[in-house]
Formats: C-alpha cells, structure tokens, sequence
C-alpha cells in the first residue's frame, strides 16, 4: 500500500509498505479522502518537529470504509462507512477526571503524535470511529473533522438565535463557523482581507468586513444599533485581529479563541473588564460535536461545494500543500482511493 | 459645612460651603466615614483628567445617617444608617435592556463622574441607598463598597466550594476577594510580592506566594496534585501577573479580571485554546453584591481590623492619601464625622 510522510525539512515522501493486519479493538480502514488542514501545513513547514516523530503519516481528517476488523471489535463490520475522531485521552488525568478528557492533559492527537489517514490502510482503534450514514458520500464525509470544530466553538459560545456574529478570518475553518453558526439563527459577518475569499464568503450569503477598508468596530456598533456583538470568533491568528476583537462585543459579549497563537498576543483588558467580557478557548471536539457535523453534513448546511476547493490524487499532494500556501484554495482533499 | 475635593495637579483642597436640602426623591446624608480607593490615587494623580470635572468632591466608599429626606421619599427616615451604591444607569441602553444596568453603557459613577461623599452633607439619590443594620458598626460599613467588589469578582468566577483559588495582588481588594472566596469554601493562595503585604496575609491563614521567588505554575501544579486552579483572580494590574495568570489555572479553569489595566497586556492565548480557559471581566457589582456585603461584614467573614489600616480626620486626608501612596496601608478611612 501507499503511505506518505513527512520526512523533514519540508519534504512529503510517498512509498511503497506492507498492510499490516488491524490489532486487537482496532480495526482497519481502507482511507478514501483525507483533507489536508493548517496544521498538516505548520508540520510541513517544520513548526512542529519539536513535537513530531519523523517519518510521519500525517493526516486526520479523513473518510474511508472498513476493510478488516481486529479481534474483539463486535460494534462494526467490513464495509461500513466511517470517520475517524482523531483523539486518544488517558482516562486519568485532572482534565479527564472533570469530565474534559477532548483536552485530556495527555492527549495523543492521531495523525500529529501518531500515524493519521494519509495511507491507504489505516489501521485505528474501533473507539475512535464515527459512522457516516449511506446518503452522505465519503467525499463530503472528509470534511466531517473541520465541521466538528466548527460545531464545536458554536456549542462553546453559547450563541443563541438572533445573536449578531462576527467572524474574524475567512479561511475554512471561519466559513464552517460562519456555516455553523447561521444554521443555529445566528446573523453572521465575517471580516477578512483577503477580496476573492471576501466575494466567496458574500456569495455563501454572509455579510463581510474588509478590516482593511472599514472601522470595524464602528461597523459592527451600526450594525447591531449600538450594542455591539453577541459573539465574536477570533479565527484569523493575525495580532491585530485580536487587539480588535474586543472593541467589537457587547456588554457581556463572547470571544472566542479557535485560532493557534503561537506568541502571547495584546489583549485590550481595559475593555474586557468595562464591558465584562467573555473570553473562551475553544479547541478540538466532543463526540457530540463529530456527530452533529455528520447530520449537518447530509442536510446540506454545509456548503461543501465552496469549501472543497480542489480533490488530488496522493501522487499529486504536493500541489494540493502548494494550493493552501497560497491562499488559492479553501479545503484540498487527497484523494487516497483506497476501496474496500 | 466642610468639602474636600480634588482641584487638578495633585491637589486636595477642603472648603466650606453651605449644606443644600436634598431634591426631590433625595435623601440628605451626614457622611460619618469615606474610603479612599485606588480610584481616588488614580484621580489625584491626574490619569483621570479627561474623565473628571474639576473641583471634584470624590469618594464613593462610605456610611452615615440620613439627616434630612427630600419629597416623594417614603422608604427612608431620618436617623437611618445607610450606605451608598454608588451607580447611576440610563435603563435605555442595550446594556440596561438585556439586564446588565450595573455596566450600563452611559454609566454614571457617583465620586468620579458626579460629587462624591468626601463632604459633611451628601444629597444622593434614594434610589441608591442600602441600609446599614444597627449591629454594624459605621465605621465598618463603609467597607461596603469595596466588598461589594469582591462578591461580584467571586459571584461571577462561578466558583464552588472546594475549588483552589489563586489572588494574584494582595492589595486591599486581592484580601476582600482571598476572604470572599473562604467564605465561599474555596481553598485560597495569595501571589504578592511585597514583604510586609505577605505576612499580614499569611497571619489572615491564607497561603501566600512569592512571585519574585517562587515559580507560581510549578507551586500551584503541586498545590492542585497536577491539575491547575479552578479560578483565578487577575487584582495585581501587573503586566507579568497577566502572561502568567494562563499558566496557572487547569483544564477550563476560570480566570476574573479584576484589575485595571490602562494600556493592553499580552496573554499567552496559546494556553487559553489549549486549555479552554476562560476568561472574564468582572467589574463593580450589582445590587445583590452590596446587601451580600453588608451581611458578610456582619458576620465577621471580612478581617476589617487588618483591612481597615488607618482612620484619618478630613483635615489629614492627604497623609491617608501618602500612606496608600507609599503601600504602607490597605484601607484609610477618613472620618467626615458628619453626626446627624
């Protein structure tokens, strides 16, 4: 079978390896589609080799049939469509404890800190998979890990119908948010520079902001005649984006923290405390949340045909990587074509 | 009667004047003690000129008698001991609207924005007045305001009993909040940096942290077997105290933002996603804080014999104001000794 990896500096190798049979609780799962994200990106770029282990099969969003089942996995059989939730927590640390074990203080993320999906048999712990139904296709059903976060940072925001929302960062993972978001009766803007993922935003009916252009505090206090937003989501990683977020809330207004920040960022705190402000991380997902971005999934909320900008073949995913560098593509799925 | 009130560069001049009768809906109040606050040192120092008109009769921390009743007041009779809250809300704007009248948009905070109670005769709003019980002493009540602060800080940390709390800044505000939260069955370390400041608060049986020697993140790590405080309270204004406050508090563990901090501060927004932190700002309190103050100044829940450090007459305002200046006092109270 095929697998590709990241071998270090910058480099994807492709090659030839041997299946291996699923172990036990496991099974394994010949990979359909894999989507590549902003973090496959940061792993290639070598921002993570202090937390890699090379050669790695990365890859975590991802759809497929299973192929073969490991002794004592009695819930699924060959054949059956799924995803995977690419987290494995401990059980026993304070966070899992609480009850958060999706931020388990020792999480295994699959595809960063162990092999992921870009291999055409992937062999995963039964526990992790979720099912997609008939009617959602393998290559919709990709995109079901990037929805879970979306439903995720909604879910963590607590917005209600009717809230005014504004999206800081259009890229894909802002447009689920967008997508989410609006689907809960949320009024969504969504604020991002960048003028052709502006038009694509405003064509998926959402107000937009160009941060360069306008003041967007001043839009966003017309907009909603003076008090300010319900909720906003930092999704954009920019400093400046922050600094503004909270010029943006209400009294008592959200924001939430999707985007990585690798270097501590200014915060207005003057205006979380005059405001009270609500400041949230948000990060991964619930089993609850995989599983409401499958059914969003198949009822269409999702406009998968804007965000999945292009399909490759695996030999071809260094043009997909090259898409995302520059900002030409929304989501790039690998098209793995492992069939059962 | 004698007024004291600032009159710009630094400046506290005290004057007499005649004694006007309350307005309508008014009542009249013989100041018998007022606070000084951070608040007041801020506005005598010049930060606040763009805010406040000068002459300024400041203070909003006090007691007193009512000493004569304006018309259209029913609920109050002269002779009663009151204290003051000292907010002025619009009720029309969005704030007001959704509920948060406390933090209204055009909020009025009387002592800053309108006279204060640094005066023998005060004519206030009866709608501000909370009462004062016979069994608590005046000179006590005056604390009302400031622990007000500190049930509103812990009433929105949302914590529980048994939660560990870290204060960071043990000024007069980081002690209210420290016994607040015990009073609440919270287990409470205190981070201050300054000698003295530490030992009173150790001899109160709070833990106490050294910042300047102590790693706080591997203390608390070890004060919590490994998870991270439940809540953390941000009252020191300090820049260092903000980047590290993130790397003190566990898996969706709640840091309030209590302190001012005129200029933004950078926050390790890396922590807040990994862990899904929370971070809120809390400020003044609503009415519910104020008559919770009062019974925890009754029943011995607040130190007031270590917090109130000094009572001065009105004529040495200004060496109260040197001692809060130098930090060798947490609370001064000046006595206006404005009997009925």
């Amino acid at each position: 079978m095929r697998t590709a990896a990241y071998t270090g500096n910058h480099a994807i190798e492709i090659s030839e390896t041997e299946a291996s049979a699923p172990g036990h609780g496991e099974v394994q799962i010949a990979v359909a589609y894999t989507g590549l994200c902003g973090t496959d990106l940061h792993i290639l770029h070598g921002n993570m080799d202090a937390r890699v282990t090379t050669p790695l099969t990365f890859g975590h969003e991802m759809s497929g049939t299973i192929s073969a089942v490991g002794d004592g996995v009695t819930e699924w059989k060959t054949g059956d469509h799924v995803t995977v939730m690419p987290l494995e927590w401990d059980g026993t640390c304070p966070a899992c404890i609480a009850g958060s074990s999706h931020i388990c203080q020792n999480l295994v993320f699959v595809g960063i800190d162990s092999p992921g999906s870009l291999q055409e048999r992937w062999n995963v712990s039964a526990d992790l998979l979720v099912a997609v139904p008939d009617d959602l296709s393998l290559e919709n059903a990709a995109l079901a890990e990037p929805v879970a976060v979306a439903v995720h940072d909604v879910r963590r925001s607590e917005l209600k119908a009717g809230d005014h929302v504004v999206v800081l960062g259009g890229g894909p993972i802002g447009v689920l948010i967008a997508s989410v978001a609006r689907s809960e009766g949320a009024i969504v803007a969504v604020s991002e520079p960048e003028p052709q993922r502006r038009e694509q935003i405003a064509r998926l009916g959402f107000e937009t902001i160009d941060p360069r252009e306008v003041d967007a505090a001043e839009w966003v206090t017309a907009w909603t005649d003076g008090a300010g937003a319900d909720v906003v989501f930092e999704v954009s990683g920019a400093p400046a984006a922050v600094l503004a977020a909270t010029g943006l809330a209400k009294v008592r207004g959200t924001i939430v923290v999707v985007a990585i920040h690798p270097t501590p960022r200014e915060i207005d705190l003057q205006r979380v405390f005059w405001r009270e402000l609500r400041i949230l991380g948000a990060r991964v997902y619930q089993r609850t949340d995989f599983e409401r971005a499958i059914e969003l999934l198949r009822d269409g909320t999702i406009p998968v045909d804007e965000v999945i900008s292009k399909i490759v073949p695996l030999d071809q995913i260094s043009d997909g990587v090259s898409d995302l560098e520059n900002g030409r593509a929304l989501k790039v799925l690998v098209e793995i074509g492992g069939a059962a």
